[in-house]
């Protein structure tokens, strides 16, 4: 792992879009990490479950840290594939992702993310995608 | 299309979400959707550009709706998968979306995102998934 | 699991193209399915690996025989991705799906592919997708 | 594109498994490429109609030869999603397949499935995904 826990977080807070979320990185280790988002009011879709896209921010947030391992901290998400299987409700969102095959130049990963309900954690996505160095780029 | 404009704008200003990200949506009809979103600082990531989430929020939430013309408007997305291609800069993202394919219960849809700079629209993601009525879901 | 191994293994055998490709069901139970092809010249691609064509095919029939655990037997692949992380050489091929979460029209599962090269197996594959009820398919 | 359609032919030819499938390439042009499957007896699945491996491989195969076009011949499917519409009947398989992005590295084409069913083609499955150059690829 390349980078600290602390550092991570760092990499975290300086992402705006991330703080809006209040987004926070419990665990960053070569084991994987884990995002948690606490769900606020704002996050949520008409019908007061947690919207879709707070679900897939974090998915694709998650992967982007676990690929980082091994490319190296500068790394963007190339694509991502995410299933719903369950309403997300309750008082945060926990992601887990971890690299399932690394090369040199990008990661495969996979995600889950649950929703924190009392205290029990229900799945509510799973994902899978690529992570790619930001420097094999083909758009600099 | 079950909603017009109007209707599918008031279940997007329904969507506390889609308030915080300042989105809108400019086309709703069967020749697909169009939603916009300007883009503040806060959705940004640490290298100043949009980060990825609010890119897949956009995919998500205009495949959605692309979605709803069909199948009715109670829906979500079962899944979808997003390729970004380019990085997203300037002051707006557009995703337009629409059906490919509708049965009874989903339909298939796919979604372009383009970032707005200047005056040129630049394709920065391509996503493609499958949009459920909410009646049939597995998880009520 | 609503079929025994041995009633999955006549299904699989009532698939033409299953015997063309030569695959047996060597797992079929509530903790996941084990799909095997034998790698015979005619799976190749230009340069003597295995073509990706039959490594998405095993991806495909093993993630619809693990889905065929909850919602019935009569079930289809709705949608699934594949990323390919190494090219596949060997002997044989070796898919294991599993459900990840079911409901009662569908289930979303994964599925890992290897190559059994020698007495070691590696990951050749990794794949994700939702497996459907026939009954409640949208085009009947 | 980097290939004539005479050129591809002979790469498609070179591949035992499309040999066995019968694949033929119709078109093969900066404009996209069009791989034609025809329907014999053992490409089908229990209930009469194409096996959905047949399906995805003329999907992963089109979105391939679409994606030689930029990076250059030496490429290789990354990864794709599909999502099936439509049981395939009919006398053939049609894989449409182009471009939407390239990069140095890689391109990121979009595919539709067609079974062609007396004169009408009708559509039965939509893939994407990335084509990679090999010579860039993780693994040698």
């Amino acid at each position: 792992m390349t980078l600290s826990l602390e550092a991570a977080r760092q990499v975290l807070q300086a992402q705006p879009f991330s703080r809006l979320l209040d987004a926070e990185l419990v665990q960053f280790s070569d084991a994987g990490v884990e995002l948690r988002v606490r769900v606020a009011e704002q996050l949520k879709q008409q019908h007061g479950i947690v919207h879709g896209g707070v679900i897939s921010y974090a998915a694709d947030n998650a992967l982007t840290f676990a690929g980082g391992a091994v490319p190296g901290p500068a790394v963007v998400t190339a694509e991502f594939k995410i299933n719903y299987v369950r309403p997300a409700e309750g008082r945060a969102l926990v992601a887990r992702a971890r690299v399932i095959h690394a090369g040199k130049t990008q990661a495969v990963c996979r995600c889950e993310v649950f929703s924190v309900v009392d205290d029990d954690e229900l799945l509510c996505a799973v994902a899978q995608g690529t992570i790619a160095a930001i420097r094999k780029r083909d758009d600099p």
